[in-house]
């Protein structure tokens, strides 16, 4: 009996006892093949990058890589180069058979160029980043946001706990109390004018990103640093929450600064891929603090209500974009389906299984595991490819581009390994 | 026979003269069909905004509008704002059975929505325009770029044609002069920072409008006029033809000031109908010049490769983007078919071969028309949708959204009613 039909089976059978026992069971074997698959992807996947991405010549890394691996634009973006940073140090400081020098120098030469790039030396804020370079460094194009700086951030205190380096984790620390304020106080510094009718919006994917650094910042760090940013990190929850909208039957993009939906499209818009990110970091702050509420509304509202809804029945996967109210979202790409929600979906089930060992949730991860491993990945040149079309063939094919680098696939695999050995390690026990 | 079989005909016969007799009859009975359609077409998408679009309450007219014509979005769109009054006041201009007091009542509230909401006084230029409106006119949000200024501006220009208002002409041409100087001089006023890798680039767009502008504000005026615009005219046609690139194989979007094509995704980006655009602007330049040279590279290059470079073979259209190396273009969207290139398309060929009589334009014409016509409008609810996936389904099914207005679709309708008119009329004389 494959986990198919193990869909039919718990649906007739009414003893819940051997309901669970049983799948208990059967799920190790599956699990098991899972992980397997899972971490030879991930070797594949880091592979693909020490091969394809390093600029021996100028540092940094390329991050527009071909379906082949040849690098078919040199432009160098800045959330791609913190990003690849911190996950060579994560998959360098957290699984064994990453702790090679060669991951730890290209890691160690991607910082040296952001440090000695990034940066705007023409802004009025000593902190704002660009967002794209020329292959020698030189600022093509600056956001009026505060992403580049958040991969910056991250890959600062990740290359710092690696490098035990304190310079590297104040500046990342600095450049942090840069980012609150901006959000939190004044983000004229950013370039973006107030006009009349722009109404002061929480779009989700601002406390999200900000909760994931309280995390990056303070995980495993002494009590005085935890402390640090505990308020924060509670501001952001609540900004995330203020997205369940509908009584509770959606989650909603962009609201309000009082959490109150907006007008328009831009107020019924859904990102499924947002809001399932967004419930495994309320899972992993519930698991910190212990507070089963949030367990709950992570679970309910930003994991199985955005598979419920995001989840396209007619041809699998996740849609990029919604309209709460079917109306057709103006994205041009709303009917695609695009890698990286599918990574959120499968660490953000296995996560919550893992957390509360309900079968239904197990069930979910394997039906987004099936189409995921049927859909992205590329067998014969590696990685995996990013777009599809809404019926599942290959629109984009190249590996790295603009927003697709190092991070969203291996931080899955990564993820995903690490919980599936935990699972696994319970189930021997 | 009809013109498919047409085609096959022309390849098996060798009498060249024959070809052409037997051509201009059965075209001319497939010509005044498409008369017809386009004629009933017009009224139709007319009569669609007419009905849907104006907001009685606040001024201006809706730009987001669904599939059924019911609004579903009530931010005004500044390009779509000056685009419409433009479109009322030229259809109440040029043909007889749309000079109704109806259309030019609502060209005039369009307009005075724009002179009091659509100029930023936030702005350190006071010809600076919003992209965006709150429905009672308050600036949501403004681009770096100059296309909220130029639609203003063929708005303006229009409308005090219509109503013979000098004030209005003064004001379209004071605004001009701030363009100019944005374009030629210095675009620091739109407030976008130049960065040290940011290579200053001639984007096709920008020297399309503005010679989209010149004849605008030169068409049927005294030889002053025309004469204070001839050498930007020139500039413009100068900066387009700069595009042909690769040895006059390929039209590329993105050139550098000094013509040279530029490295990566952005150097090797086509916009086929971009391209077919720019084609027609130039034959129109060609008229009224009499340059032979210029008519040539205009069929050749920006009508007849793009067309060829373009289309998709396998399932028919125009592609949004294409990369000219045949990597994949960055751009999501690159493998959908927009209607607005194919309305390009339709003028292009249409005009191309009203000056020639070169029957395979008038064939190629045909097949634009077939697809366009049995992929776009929708006949249930009137209007065109905008945006096909490769395989020619709808993908977005609004008939107004941020950048599709009463605009491309009733221009090009106009346009080749008007053409169809004066062909038939050469023929039957």
């Amino acid at each position: 009996m494959d986990y198919m039909n193990l869909s039919t089976f718990i649906h007739l059978c009414h003893d819940q006892q051997l309901i669970l026992e049983l799948l208990d069971v059967m799920s190790a074997t599956k699990l098991q093949e899972c992980r397997q698959h899972i971490s030879a992807q991930l070797d594949g996947v880091v592979d693909f990058w020490l091969r394809h991405s390093h600029d021996a010549e100028y540092g940094g890394f390329f991050t527009c890589i071909g379906r082949d691996g040849k690098v078919y634009d040199d432009l160098k973006y800045v959330w791609l180069q913190g990003r690849q940073v911190w996950m060579y140090c994560r998959l360098y400081r957290t699984l064994e058979r990453f702790h090679r020098p060669e991951i730890l120098e290209a890691a160690k030469a991607g910082a040296a160029f952001l440090r000695k790039f990034a940066r705007m030396s023409s802004s009025s804020s000593p902190w704002k980043c660009a967002f794209c370079l020329t292959r020698d460094g030189k600022a093509v194009k600056v956001q009026r946001s505060i992403f580049s700086e958040c991969f910056y951030i991250m890959a600062m205190d990740e290359l710092s706990r690696v490098i035990a380096d304190q310079d590297m984790q104040l500046e990342a620390e600095q450049m942090m109390e840069q980012l609150i304020y901006w959000v939190q106080v004044d983000p004229s510094g950013l370039g973006r004018p107030r006009l009349p009718g722009d109404v002061a919006t929480n779009s989700m994917a601002v406390p999200m990103m900000l909760l994931c650094l309280v995390r990056q910042l303070t995980e495993g760090r002494d009590h005085e640093a935890a402390q640090k940013y505990r308020e924060l990190g509670s501001w952001c929850v609540a900004q995330i929450l203020q997205h369940v909208q509908r009584a509770g039957t959606a989650i909603l993009e962009n609201v309000s600064e009082s959490g109150a939906e907006l007008p328009g499209s831009a107020g019924r818009l859904q990102n499924p891929g947002h809001a399932l990110e967004a419930g495994w970091f309320l899972l992993q702050f519930s698991a910190e603090t212990g507070d089963k509420e949030i367990q709950k509304t992570a679970i309910e509202k930003f994991i199985e209500l955005p598979l419920e809804y995001g989840w396209d029945r007619e041809h699998g996967g996740l849609f990029y974009f919604l309209d709460v109210d079917g109306h057709c979202p103006t994205q041009l790409e709303w009917n695609m389906k695009p890698w990286w929600p599918h990574c959120e979906a499968l660490i953000a089930l296995l996560m919550a299984y893992s957390q509360t060992k309900r079968p239904e949730l197990l069930q979910r991860f394997l039906q987004v595991y099936d189409y995921s491993f049927s859909h992205f990945p590329d067998e014969k040149n590696g990685e995996w490819v990013g777009y599809l079309s809404r019926e599942g063939s290959t629109v984009l094919d190249f590996k790295g581009g603009p927003f697709k680098g190092f991070f969203h696939v291996p931080r899955c695999l990564l993820m995903c390994e690490r919980l599936l050995d935990d699972l696994l390690q319970m189930h021997d026990e």
